[in-house]
């Protein structure tokens, strides 16, 4: 368990770095960044928990937000050398989203939830602070993006539902599983620049109808 | 009752489909396709439960997110098709608003809250889901249109709360009435295309001031 | 504690005010206008209150909800003449955020939270109805303004938790320094157009690479 929190921590620094590195071409001021940092950290987390009805994780650990906070400041000093790292953080960042939606899903299914109310959990904690992040900076939401994000999430939580559905493993190594998962197929993306296929993309064809319509 | 729940199924299929189509302009990919639909249909019940403090309602009944689900899905794969028949899917979405915004009172005002209240859940649950939506697609919100939305509502819920004040008819009846008072205004508004009057839209004009200033 | 709410529900107006004189480009009608009014004056308490999973303020009282619609429906009205005396509501505007923000950390330390927490809901009291406000009018949020909105909340705040924490006064004397310093601060950056300085705003420069990279 301790290990689980040193990962988690170590996600959320991840996920306020990133944040902070994404709201780099606007001119941000200090608190500004603080804010985006924190909120991308936590804030798919505290959808996860307000509509579970269940106490919000950094109410109750406020370490979270002291290092959501604390990484932003230090990216805020540093930003140009954390820069140059940006890519290894884009990998911690991949690590933290597989960690904290397979933690998501055990959440879920141990408030006696079931498979569609656990894969949606590890979608909203995965990407819902990402999504808050780029609404804060008025650009283009993930969702509208093709880049892989919560599609590696669906399959790797997909997996470790099974896994457990059919008890092939304990609970704590389907968590594994599903973090490798995750984490595999997001850093794929990243490395290999993958894209969803056209085959999987709607149609952005106009609709029939005569040409001017 | 079961009227009622299949009528709300019916709903949320219908959120779902007309939030999917609402994205076709972007080329947005399987899973969010389905995160458009499923926001769509769920969003403004979600808000709804969260701010009256009581279950969320897909938490304790995951048809409606299996239902969302299962449109989103079948509106990417076919959504050619079903954008020949968008039209009548404005109508479907109507009724679910109109049958969303009614029920919403009533659990509003069984849990004791007053009229104001109960007019605040009818508009959240009504057009909180289509707000995310815009919102997740990075396009103008329904808000800042001048298409009859909110208005229907306001109006229908209005009429329904009249009626409970001065025990005109049964709650049930009361239902009827405002589901069947906002459904007509606002295929009315579908059909003819109307938007709010000059009269009562916020003057553009420029705020009085030397030219250039 | 009378005092306390007459000026609870004055600001509750005035936020709705600038929200609506906020809007006045855009040609929200008059439903439109009251949805923004009242997210703008409620916005930030209801997330505050969500988060810490207490009963949302509005709720309980309804007097909050019928003040901010009845603000904005005046705004709606006489909105030519109330823009003449905009720099007047950005004062009780930001008396209003001052008074909220204050009163928010005092919620937050009844509940036995810490500075931390105190900190993060003074600022979502102060800055929530704001950002909610500027997405549903589609336009970028305070966060990515360089406006000095958020920087005299966190500032105030700081001021009154290190007064309470060293009891230097008590805590109805700790609230009125703390809206004392934030609007103080506020109202300085409103006169003299204050911005945060180039040292405490994220560098802009293109992340270091080849041209055109």
């Amino acid at each position: 368990m301790d290990l689980t929190y040193a990962l988690a921590i170590a996600a959320t620094l991840a996920f306020s770095v990133t944040g902070v590195l994404a709201a780099r071409i606007q001119q941000l001021d200090i608190i500004g960044v603080t804010v985006v940092g924190v909120v991308t950290a936590v804030g798919g987390g505290t959808l996860r928990d307000i509509i579970l009805d269940v106490p919000v994780f950094w109410i109750a650990d406020s370490r979270y937000l002291v290092a959501a906070a604390l990484a932003a400041l230090i990216t805020f000093a540093f930003n140009d050398l954390i820069h140059r790292g940006y890519r290894w953080f884009l990998y911690m960042d991949a690590l933290g989203v597989a960690l904290f939606a397979a933690l998501a899903v055990m959440k879920t299914l141990a408030l006696g939830l079931g498979s569609a109310h656990a894969v949606v959990m590890g979608v909203i904690t995965g990407i819902g602070g990402g999504i808050i992040r780029d609404v804060l900076l008025d650009r283009p939401t993930l969702i509208v993006s093709r880049e892989l994000y919560a599609t590696p999430i669906c399959l790797g939580v997909g997996l470790q539902l099974v896994i457990l559905q059919f008890g092939l493993l304990s609970g704590q190594q389907a968590v594994i599983a599903g973090v490798a998962a995750i984490f595999s197929f997001r850093a794929a993306a990243i490395y290999f620049h993958w894209h969803m296929p056209d085959l999987l993309t709607l149609s952005n064809r106009p609709p029939p109808g005569p040409p001017g319509d």
